[in-house]
Order: structure tokens, then C-alpha cells, then sequence
């Protein structure tokens, strides 16, 4: 086979930087973006739908951790970019490296087949406006950020139920002042909702509910972007470092009961801990109230399992994503409950003509990470990067996610926990060169 | 003379507690309030203008600090109680002491005479609704936080002009969203309207200018009130303890530079820290940009004296109070630039029938500060605590200010400025016994 031709699905994050490592490999490469817009999730108001940004989100991570490495970001930046800072930041890339040209808007994959070698393989795609289109190689940079997931529960509740994915502001898209509000989730987007909607100044009685609790983090420690601090070693056991954070923890932020959230149902970075300034202040304000898990709803009143109830007028499940690949048949591949297997997160045993990029949550930060799976990629498109034989495969895929989220209480959310520099040290060191050994 | 009959102006924290001790020491009291409800203050909205509460105020002061020693707050309230909270407590306190039987609400007053010797002496009150009253003994307690001092720049400007005081809410008095907002001061007040005014939820553009700069403090810190390790000891030379501070300071909030604020024109503790959670984040964030001191005003445009100018549409002046007694004849007596001086922050060398509560900026905790210094008041007043000649309390007077304050910045804003421990211990230890043996 000659130079292959390569199609991408989605122009955020991922599908931006596995277009640019594509183009910088010399090949081939289309980018289907179902959006008139790139930035996927930092496209706030994404016409598409597919952008949960709030009108408030700052990143979590400082743009020390997060630039690109061979794209800074500005200099008069602050510390942690506001997401109309990250969509220009994506918008820039696109310009420097001349992206543009090769990204077709608006026609975004609608089906996607993979055709049998009898047909001449490659893979068959249905576009939004250019009909049927054919590619070589697959790559899926769709995001993990836009699918909501909501909170299961028995029962009905009868007021307004939102999602943190339509959550925009205070006033948008229903006004929450004045309003009993009982929030599901403490993930950051739980977190900076609770904290924003708890303002005095609107008057509601907000009540966060969680499942499992949460460690906290903050943003800052001492003065600096806390993230500046975190920094794995692949030279120590990641077990140890891990003891290391959790002895840190208590003089970052305190115990969680310190200021009234329920006991986490496991240790110190065991789950995504949420990073958050401004949660310990409001629980300790008595602005906003946690409670456990949720048992039922029944009309306007929600049972909790401690036995108490409340009435609220609103539910914001601000309970995270699915991994959802809506031009796949289902039986084909999904990822339920967000399970996907997929080898150094990119590559599915038994298909070697597709990919996948951005999906993992990487700790602490994304863009490097995305980064370093399209070198991978790349190298594979253009054939000088191998795949090791299935059964190999299938076992790393066991390893890995051992190492990466063997400590982690087993939820839809911790899936994908990774922590980059491991997987950057581990790709660059080792696999990307026994790769292209092979 | 026979038991004196004290008039208290204010039924605000300070009058509320001096009003309860004069009553433990069996004298005969009334409190002469301008308003119709007690709280001062606290009493958010209170009709006679005198609270500078806004909607979303939390006391600075935690709770385990901030108490009556005799009379704790409830164990459901929160680490940093509401303003409601702190109201209903003071509510709660005039209640279980039966305060309210010497309280005449509606009834300020107006002017205060001191009458001469030839006259019987006393006091010659002239009261809102019920004319001319007298009394043996007056105690002024009528705050020092309602009075708005704004900050004195040459030219007009010609957009909006308000003081914290006036400040209630973002939508209250003026509809503060989708504006250019600057904000004149870096104390307490400046801080939380400025993070609340910066959210991106509003749409406002926000400066906050300083001219001395801050060191910030948070509210927490591991997870317990900061104000929780704050503990001075009359036993250690308070400079080395403050020493100890400035090296400890790093650790909780890292210097002011790290997140844009001009670097302080004084050393920790040389003038009162900001506290604020929230202040270094939204700097960090980018929500909220910091400069320098103003040059001067000219219509809508505000000249810094760093040279740059901007555009405003309103100027938000959080610069403090001034102390003002609006029943005494200014000659009589007047606090200019809020210097008074007072022997233990008590008494007007002079005048022997005459008492201040309350005139302290009392770190860590008011409430205690004002119930220590109530004590001497009611001892006083009853004429087991005697004053010292004059010569040697304008000498304490020098050595106190020199003691508390020498070390600070000299702004009307510190004039204040007061270590509770260290008057506690003196008052107690020292200067009660010796004015009872006088």
C-alpha cells in the first residue's frame, strides 16, 4: 500500500493535534468536524451541542502543565486560561500549522464502516454534507465530553431536571435564583456549579449529593499553581509515590469532614480528587450542604439513603460523560460504562487500520498527553510503528490498566484515569521504539 | 453620688454587650438605638443606613474565635457564619439576658451635652422620640463601620460612583453585569465584591486598584479555620511572634506578586491582611486584573499612576469607614483621619464620665475584644475601676499605640489595629487589678 489516506473524526483537542502530528509525518489526512467551528469542548455555545463549557469554566490545569510542548501559550495568559482562552489558544494552532486546509466543517462522520478485505478494506464513511467518503485509516478524536450521563435512580422527580453539560450560567437556561437546587456529582463541573450557584447573592438553598465523596485539592498551593508541584517519577514505584500524596494531603486542603462532606469511600487520590478553592469555603460558609447518596425521587421530594428527605425545585446531574461513538454500530464498538480495551489507549485488538485519540483522563494535564498518542499514531499511519500480536496486546491492556487505575474505586469515571507522565515516559522510552522495531 | 444611670449609645455588638454587663453588675442602664431592631451592623438592610452588610457576607472571624466567652454560638452554625446567622446570635444573646426591657429602639441620640459641674454634671441627651433625657454616665458605642470614607482622587468621574457600603448584591443597587467595573481598596470588603463582581457569570470586565497593595490570607488552611492557629502569646515578644508569622506566610498563599498584585509597600503584618480564598484564584484566573494606585479621574477614564488609563462605568470605592459621632459637637470631640485618643481604647483623658466600646480593629475577634473591654466599662461605671491621673494615661496611650501599631502602616485604616490576646491578657492580668486598687 502507497501512502495511506487517513480520516479523522472531530476537530477539538484530539482531532486538531492528530492532524497537525499527521501533517507534520507528511501524510495524507482529513478532518470530518461536524461543528461550523472547531474546539469541540472549548467551542462554548458549540452549535454542535458538543461543548459542556460553562460560561465561568476556567481549566483545571495550569498552563504550565498544559500547553502543548511545541505550541506555548501566550505569555500574558494567566495561570489558569478561561475556556475562550483555550478555544483561541486551539484556534492559533490551527492557524501556525495551517490546519485549515485540510478540515472540512459541518461534515462530520455519520457512519462509519469498516469494509471486509474483499471489498479492498478501508473503511467506508457517511458524511454530513459530501455523501460517501472512503479512508484507509481510521482515527476517532470524537471526545468523551459531551455524551451526558445521568444519575440512576428510582423514582420520579417532577421539577426540573438538568444536566451540568446545559448548564450555562445562573440565568441560562433557567433562572436559578431563589430556587432549591440539589446538585448530583462532585466532579469539578459539581463543584464549580455548587460554588456558583451557593452564592448568597441568588438566594437558593443549594445541597450537593455524592455518591462516594471526594478529596479536595486547591488550584494554588503556597502561591503557585498546585499542578506545579505534581510530577511522577517513573524511577520510583507509582505505589509510593501515591503514599508520598497521600501523607501531602491534609496540608493542602484538609480531611473532607473538616468541612461537613461525607467520608470518601476511598483514599487519597484512589479517585480523581476534585480541585477546588472555593467548595471548602462555601461548606464551611454554610452557603451549600452535602449529603450522600441518593436513594429515590418521588414528585418534588428526594430521598436520601441516610433517611432524610428534602423537596428542591431543581436536580442538576453534574454526573459525567459517556463514551459514546454514535457512527459506529453499536455492536461493533461501544464502550459501556465506559469500558472501551484499547491497547496504550489507542488501539483495538484485531483492527489495525483504526485509533483512537484523547481518550483517557490524564492527570494532570491533557494536551501533552494527546500529544504524545498522535506521535504514535502517526508513526503507525505511516507504517513505521507496529502493533505486538494480539494475545500480547490483550495482555499490556490488563497491565496497564492495573498500573494506571488498579488503585481507584471502579467507576464509569475512573476508567480512563491515567497518569501522563508515566504514559509519556513508557511511550517515548519503550513502546515507540519497540514499535518501530517490530 | 448613689448607682449611676449609664446611657449606652447603639444596641449594636458593642452596646448589646456593654448593655448585658452593666446589667451583670446590677446598675441601672438604658440603650438609646437609632433603629428599629437591634444588630447594628449585622442588621442586614437595617433602616437607619448604619449596616454595611452585603447579601453574600460571611464574617471573617470563625466561629470557635469569634464567640462570647459566656455565651457560644450554636454548635449547627457553620466555621464562618452568614450575616443572618450573626444576627439571629445577637438576636438570641439580647433575648436569653433580657436586654430588651433597656433598649429603646427608634429612640437615637441626637445630640450629647457633657454638662458642667455647676450644672450637676452629667450628661444632657436629646433623643429622637422622647426629647431630652439625662444621664450620670455615657458609653459610645455607636460603631465605626457605617460612615463611608471614599478614596480622594483629583477630577470628576462621570460614570457611577458607590461605596461598598451601598453595595448589596449584583443586581442591587445597580445592575452590575455586562459592565467595567473598577474597584477602589484591597481590605476585606474590596475583595469579596470584587471575586463576586468577577465572576464570568456576570460578563464584567474587573479592575481592582491598590495602593498599598495586600498580603492575602485564606480562610482556611489544612482544612481548619485559619484563624484556628492564630494564637499570640503575652509571654513572647509580640515582634518575634510576628516574625514567625512573615516566615510562616509563604506557605499559606505564596507572595502577592505570584498572582499579580502589586508587591506590598509594607511586610506581613505591617498592615491588616486581606483574607480571602478566592482573591488569588480569580487573579489567576484572569477574571480579575489588579493595579495600582489612581493619579486621577477624568469622565469615564481612570488614570493610573503607573501611566496606563481605562475606561469605567463604575467606580466601586470599598476604602474603609470612617469613625464619626454624629451626636457630639465636633469640637467637643471628633476622630480626624480616625485618629482618637483613648486610654485602653476606653477613655478621653479628661472626661471621667465617659466610655468607648468597640473602637478597635481587634484581630483575631471582635466579639470577645468588646466583652473584655465591657468588663472594665461596668467595673467603671460602678466605681470599683478607677482611671489613673491624666499624664499617666497619655502616656499609656503613646506606649499602647506603639505596641499595637508601631509596627504598621500609618493609614487611617490601622489606626484601629489591635492584638486581642495581647489586650486581653494586659487588661485582665494588669490593668483591671490595678484600677480597682487605685
Amino acid at each position: 500500500m502507497g501512502k495511506p489516506k487517513v480520516a479523522v473524526i472531530g476537530a477539538g483537542i484530539s482531532g486538531l493535534t492528530t492532524s497537525k502530528m499527521l501533517d507534520d509525518y507528511g501524510l495524507e489526512w482529513t478532518t470530518f468536524e461536524s461543528s461550523d467551528r472547531l474546539g469541540g469542548n472549548w467551542a462554548f455555545g458549540n452549535p454542535n451541542g458538543h461543548s459542556s463549557a460553562y460560561r465561568s469554566l476556567h481549566i483545571d490545569t495550569s498552563k504550565h502543565q498544559l500547553s502543548f510542548k511545541d505550541f506555548p501559550m501566550p505569555d500574558d495568559y494567566p495561570d489558569f486560561p478561561h475556556h475562550t482562552q483555550i478555544k483561541a489558544y486551539l484556534d492559533s494552532y490551527a492557524e501556525a500549522f495551517d490546519l485549515h486546509r485540510n478540515i472540512e466543517p459541518e461534515n462530520g462522520v455519520v457512519h462509519a464502516e469498516r469494509l471486509p478485505a474483499s471489498e479492498g478494506g478501508g473503511w467506508r464513511l457517511e458524511t454530513q454534507r459530501t455523501g460517501t467518503r472512503h479512508a484507509d485509516l481510521l482515527v476517532v478524536a470524537n471526545g468523551h465530553h459531551w455524551d451526558p450521563r445521568f444519575a440512576d435512580k428510582p423514582g420520579e422527580f417532577t421539577g426540573t431536571t438538568m444536566h451540568s453539560h446545559s448548564y450555562i450560567d445562573p440565568r441560562t437556561p433557567y433562572d436559578l435564583s431563589g430556587k432549591r437546587i440539589l446538585i448530583i456529582g462532585i466532579g469539578n463541573s459539581a463543584a464549580d456549579i455548587a460554588v456558583e450557584l451557593s452564592s448568597k447573592a441568588l438566594q437558593n438553598e443549594v445541597v450537593l449529593s455524592t455518591r462516594s465523596g471526594a478529596w479536595i485539592v486547591p488550584k494554588y498551593f503556597a502561591g503557585k499553581p498546585a499542578d506545579k508541584y505534581y510530577k511522577t517519577s517513573p524511577h520510583i514505584p507509582y505505589a509510593w509515590q501515591r503514599r508520598v500524596l497521600h501523607w501531602m494531603q491534609p496540608l493542602s486542603a484538609g480531611r473532607p469532614e473538616d468541612y461537613g462532606l461525607p467520608t470518601p469511600n476511598h483514599r487519597f487520590f484512589e479517585a480523581h480528587p476534585t480541585q477546588s478553592v472555593e467548595l471548602p469555603l462555601r461548606l464551611g460558609s454554610g452557603d451549600l450542604r452535602a449529603k450522600g447518596d441518593i436513594d429515590r425521587f418521588d414528585g418534588s421530594t428526594v430521598h436520601f439513603s441516610d433517611g432524610t428527605s428534602e423537596d428542591f425545585d431543581v436536580v442538576v446531574h453534574a454526573t459525567g460523560y459517556n463514551i459514546t461513538f454514535p457512527f459506529f454500530d453499536p455492536e461493533f464498538i461501544s464502550a459501556p460504562d465506559n469500558h472501551i480495551r484499547l491497547y496504550k489507549r489507542i488501539f483495538k485488538p484485531g483492527i489495525d487500520d483504526l485509533a483512537f485519540v484523547g481518550f483517557a483522563q490524564a492527570v494532570p494535564t491533557l494536551f501533552p498527553f494527546v500529544e504524545c498518542q498522535t506521535r504514535c499514531v502517526a508513526a503507525w499511519a505511516r507504517g513505521d510503528y507496529k502493533l505486538p500480536p494480539i494475545p500480547e496486546m490483550e495482555r499490556v491492556i490488563d497491565e496497564d490498566q492495573q498500573k494506571y487505575t488498579g488503585h481507584m474505586v471502579q467507576r464509569p469515571r475512573h476508567t480512563q484515569q491515567l497518569d501522563y507522565f508515566l504514559y509519556e515516559h513508557e511511550m517515548r522510552t519503550r513502546e515507540l521504539p519497540a514499535g518501530l522495531a517490530r
